[in-house]
């Protein structure tokens, strides 16, 4: 899966510092690069995330001795159901929207609509994201500290790969959360970089 | 301060539907409006958060007949600690904001520059409020439903006044992320008409 991502990521890199060359094409193609790298990030943390799966042995409570072996799966949860729903829809977005820019590049006729409808959606998206991130990243933290307080148990000290992958899935939502960030700058200093001409 | 903004916002609302007559100085009384509203918000959802407190009397295991009075608080979880925190962050942004959106108001000079960082302040808050909403919204999901597959109990049964308590916290900064949506939108939206003109 990094396979996939690495060489879609390299083009941003390439005209790295922003502010200098403002022209509108180069601002457009590194609007391109980074809805790229926002699809790249959504599918491998969705992937991570339905990929959790870990079976152990548990004892059974009341019979010494006795143990049965249980699954730990993402869909146990509701909070990681959203997850995987949140950044599904995060996902479809950035193809749509990349497909969309680049059309934009072709035909620049529209740019100025295109890129307004484009910050509406980033933004509500944004919002989309890092609710996902928080949400799964609040479940997870119980499945690794547990609560006292309540008595909810952790559970990470047993299901060790699937915590990893949980942990995998919220850092790289996380990163595609910023993605947007930076995506909605973009346009916002595009339409600044046209009020000053 | 609103009397020292009276005199200058009165030949604004003379023409007072918003979109149709899109001049700046309307635009940005809405945009203080909003601010002052989203402060309202965020420090209505942490009074709300913080004042989420019930004591219960509740068994204890293994000794049949005792019974020990245990409060529920909202700094026992950790998700509902930095709810407060980004919340409270966030309402601090908005008076500083309002502030400053005011003191554009009065002198529109700066009005182009301030309003790209108040986008740049505003996206960064959006993911702010959104990833504690997401948060503790989760977590609560768990004190009221519980989860059976890792045996964590649902709590608010017992503590109903608690979980309505954190459930309009959430319910609230759930729509300070909307107000900081159409503050997002406000502004993209008044760069747009600047660059139509």
């Amino acid at each position: 899966m990094t396979d996939k991502a690495d060489p879609e990521s390299k083009p941003v890199e390439a005209p790295s510092p922003p502010p200098p060359p403002a022209t509108g094409i180069n601002l457009s193609t590194v609007d391109v690069a980074l809805r790229v790298v926002l699809f790249a990030a959504t599918l491998v943390s969705v992937v991570v995330m339905s990929t959790a799966k870990q079976t152990e042995l548990a004892s059974v409570p009341g019979v010494p001795g006795a143990r049965v072996s249980l699954a730990a799966k993402f869909n146990h949860s509701p909070a990681f159901i959203y997850f995987v729903a949140a950044l599904c829809v995060v996902g479809l977005y950035s193809i749509i929207t990349t497909l969309a820019s680049i059309s934009v590049i072709l035909k620049p006729n529209h740019r100025t609509i295109f890129s307004f409808f484009f910050v509406l959606g980033d933004v509500v998206m944004l919002g989309l994201t890092a609710s996902a991130t928080g949400t799964a990243g609040g479940v997870a933290y119980i499945g690794l500290k547990g609560n006292s307080h309540v008595g909810w148990v952790k559970v990470c000290n047993v299901y060790d790969t699937f915590c990893k992958h949980i942990g995998s899935a919220v850092a790289i939502s996380l990163f595609a959360a910023v993605v947007l960030i930076a995506l909605i700058l973009l346009s916002v200093f595009s339409f600044h970089t046209k009020i000053r001409k």
